[in-house]
């Protein structure tokens, strides 16, 4: 099990293991080998939830505790844990069995997040608490310098309905216009309309929820393009 | 803000806080004060999934990651936690506003969870990880001992049926045999039959769902009360 070096994945990782069997093990898949990555996976899910919910702490010492733990969920998510993983280049270290290899697991974002958290969980093994914090805080700079803590986590129709009651405008009305597909294959269209500012958007999706959302975030696509002007604006 | 001295308190945590006034505030009800528990509990929760996960880790080193998940959320649950609060005498220390004392908000399982969740969180912030590692362990240990890995979480259904098919009986038939109350007070009764043992008991729920899981406890608890025996029994 050569493979690429792994002492350009520690560089990256900003660690070295004394240990390099449990790094190893963070990169199996189990359709590689009967020794994988899961049970690293789950204390590294564990650990990581934690660095996050005490850099959060100290970050944001005014927010309550219902917020913190939105804005913890946004960062430990896949995408997170994937846009991690694409930085480390975790594809070019990983060990998957011929199948898996062949329907693309390599690219799947769910292995590409499971890899990163059994990675942490391998460190906490390999040298403890502080060792692993340091390392999750590094790879997670990025991630905080974007952070909007009254945003994150936010869905976009709770997002777009906030934006307009801090301006005072009546929440945003949603209807559903156009339903087509068969029974369990439905695309659902729904019309967002905000009449005070004269805007109206399109979104489609498998549930009525879905296409709302869709709506909702183009329509605050729209407000950010014309921050200024509250007047009239018409989609289609 | 007297009240009962917090050493005897400490002294069954285990743990002399350096900083008093972080384990005042884990005791403190938001409807006591603005400065309360709650992002304390947020702190608190994240490291004692961590811990947990990490001592089932090294405890059960042949069991999968998703058995690992199943087993700390029942250790992390309510009810894990307030039997804890019980052996600390959690109450006697609780700071809570006047309209939650008369409530009985002292005895409220949920408070008492988490302010020992809060507990956990103040003494990270004291004295770090390796610390508050040592607490939780050690307060831990009775329901360690208690811990039977293969049952811990299951609902009763899924014991029940686990347990027949260890010796090879077929699974368990339920039915509704009534159903009273008002539309949103309805009480179903279920039976469960398991034919091989002529064990029938029922059970009762605000769902069917509930009815047959108190139903499958019954079962189990005849079918420890007769363990050796598979022979006749019928109850009612």
């Amino acid at each position: 099990m050569t493979k690429v070096s792994l002492s350009r994945l520690q560089a990256k990782l900003g660690y070295s293991f004394t240990e390099l069997a449990l790094l190893r093990q963070a990169l199996i898949h189990r359709s590689y080998a009967a020794t994988h990555y899961e049970r690293l996976e789950f204390l590294g899910d564990g650990v990581l939830n934690f660095v996050i919910a005490h850099c959060l702490y100290q970050r944001f010492s005014d927010i309550k505790e219902g917020e913190l733990s939105r804005v913890r969920a946004h960062l430990v998510k896949q995408d997170a844990l994937e846009s991690i993983a694409r930085r480390l280049k975790i594809s070019d270290y990983l060990y998957l069995g011929e199948g898996e290899l062949r329907s693309g697991g390599l690219e799947r974002p769910s292995i590409l997040a499971d890899v990163v958290e059994a990675i942490f969980g391998a460190i906490f093994l390999d040298a403890g608490f502080d060792a692993v914090q340091k390392v999750i805080v590094s790879l997670y700079q990025p991630l905080f310098d974007d952070l909007d803590p009254n945003k994150a986590g936010k869905d976009p129709k709770t997002q777009l309905q906030e934006r307009l009651q801090a301006i005072k405008i009546a929440v945003p009305k949603y209807d559903i216009i156009d339903t087509s597909g068969a029974a369990h294959e439905q695309v659902f269209t729904v019309s967002c309309v905000i009449e005070a500012l004269a805007v109206r958007t399109e979104g489609a999706g498998s549930t009525r929820r879905l296409a709302e959302q869709n709506a909702a975030h183009t329509a605050m696509l729209l407000l950010d393009a014309q921050p200024a002007k509250k007047s009239a604006k018409q989609l289609k």
